[in-house]
């Protein structure tokens, strides 16, 4: 548990780290930041995002604060954490935002100090732009917010990481394992990244813009993508992804030999089942 | 060119043709209809839908309309004119509504009474609701209408074709061949149809619901879909389906052994694609 006489670190001033920034600042924390460029602290320190900032990180800056948050790339993460972890003061909670998770909790959880402990957590929101100039804590209210607690965290933590949460008004708390996140994350959005992915690159489109409704618009609104990151979330999420992506591919090849094979029952079947299954995705 | 001395008859009493009555209703037009069900004729008459109906087709009725719009499933409209067509006035103009084009116009136009023009249209406008109740004549509005001419069409026919967009409300009215309407909707339309179904096949997901985001729900919106008319309207239009099927699932195939191969540059490369090419369908 934590309150306001806590102090929060942001490592990673960016959409996600600075609408951190925010949510904790309003709440009435003293929040600090350690990123990349001067001109994301200087933004984020002119709007009233955060209480201090650093580019040049040290242990006199770092060890001021008893909860951490990592808005990095995953591969940054592991290597941020591997390199600074002797600065952070003992006993400090760390958690990130990142969108897969097996490999990215154990891994570190398996380098870190006795001393300190990480719990995963996955804030389920975000938006086509980027950067901490895109920064709004309102992108929290009534998503869902999913806590990944392994073996080896303690219920104080797992508590204080739900607790980051609430403070930031997600509409839903959940708690997953690394492995459920990361097969459920595989299917609902990886697979369907890939599939906008892929249907934007099977063809020129260009001269179709003018004719298209809103099924494809929505269909492809994620085909905008930020490549850095997305191919790092879907490496790091291979074995589940894989899975997803061979039971979908296997799917859309029984309806295109359906249609081959003029099998008007086996396509009405599949229309069916399609139809069932996504009523319990409409909104409540 | 028609005027509103001309009288209407729909064909097929559902939500797009008990949208059309409406519309033309509206605009001062006599409006007939012919559909199967007495009751959508009753609902029609008390709703002022339209002027008068019949689910008993005679000579009598059907030899006073000077443009017939029909709105039935690909296969029973090929039919209707097959059995029907004796009864029509000699230089009525007759239209449709049907998804796909090629296999409906042609089929028309080759074995229609020489003192008859069919010409294809298809208003691109619909709802995931069925019915005469729930016709709405706005769901025109802002919409694309494409006419889909031959080379036995008349510019009289094109143009009080066009005109029959101009008096519902459509927002963009366009002209196509019909295998260039075919082509475009594989791809727009039935494509991602195919996508829509295959990805709620692919497994069990009534457990996943709770976490699902506005990505996975906007993609799959679509997947609630009218089986008996959707797998017609796939085989009725199979070649240029199945074009476009095999070029999204060889991409897909390619982001799928990319991941497998850890091929980070394919992956961003494909990614950037797809960010680009999705720039011009944002709605202006």
């Amino acid at each position: 548990m934590f309150d306001r006489k806590e102090k929060i670190l942001i490592v990673g001033l960016g959409l996600i780290g600075g609408s951190y920034a925010q949510g904790f600042r309003r709440a009435g924390y003293y929040v600090g930041a350690v990123t990349r460029s001067q001109e994301s602290i200087d933004y984020a320190l002119e709007n009233g995002l955060i209480d201090s900032g650093t580019n040049l990180p040290d242990r006199e800056y770092i060890s001021q604060f008893d909860l951490i948050v990592f808005s990095l790339y995953p591969k940054t993460l592991l290597s941020w954490i591997e390199e600074n972890q002797a600065m952070i003061r003992s006993g400090a909670l760390l958690t990130d935002v990142t969108g897969i998770k097996c490999s990215v909790v154990y891994e570190i959880q398996g380098m870190l100090r006795p001393d300190l402990e990480f719990i995963g957590a996955h804030p389920m929101a975000g938006r086509e732009v980027y950067g901490v100039k895109n920064a709004d804590a309102d992108i929290f209210v009534g998503a869902n917010y999913i806590v990944t607690p392994t073996l080896s965290n303690t219920p104080a933590a797992i508590e204080a990481c739900s607790q980051v949460g609430r403070i930031l008004g997600f509409g839903r708390i959940v708690k997953l394992s690394p492995e459920e996140h990361d097969e459920m994350i595989g299917f609902l959005s990886q697979l369907t990244h890939c599939i906008a992915i892929a249907l934007m690159n099977s063809r020129e489109t260009e001269h179709l813009a003018q004719y298209t409704g809103d099924s494809f618009r929505d269909l492809t609104r994620i085909a905008r993508i930020n490549d850095k990151m997305w191919s790092e979330l879907f490496l790091m999420n291979k074995k589940a992804l894989l899975k997803e992506m061979d039971l979908f591919i296997e799917q859309i090849k029984k309806i295109r030999d359906a249609v081959q094979a003029d099998d008007l029952q086996l396509l009405q079947d599949m229309m069916r089942k399609s139809t069932e299954r996504r009523i319990c995705f409409d909104k409540k």
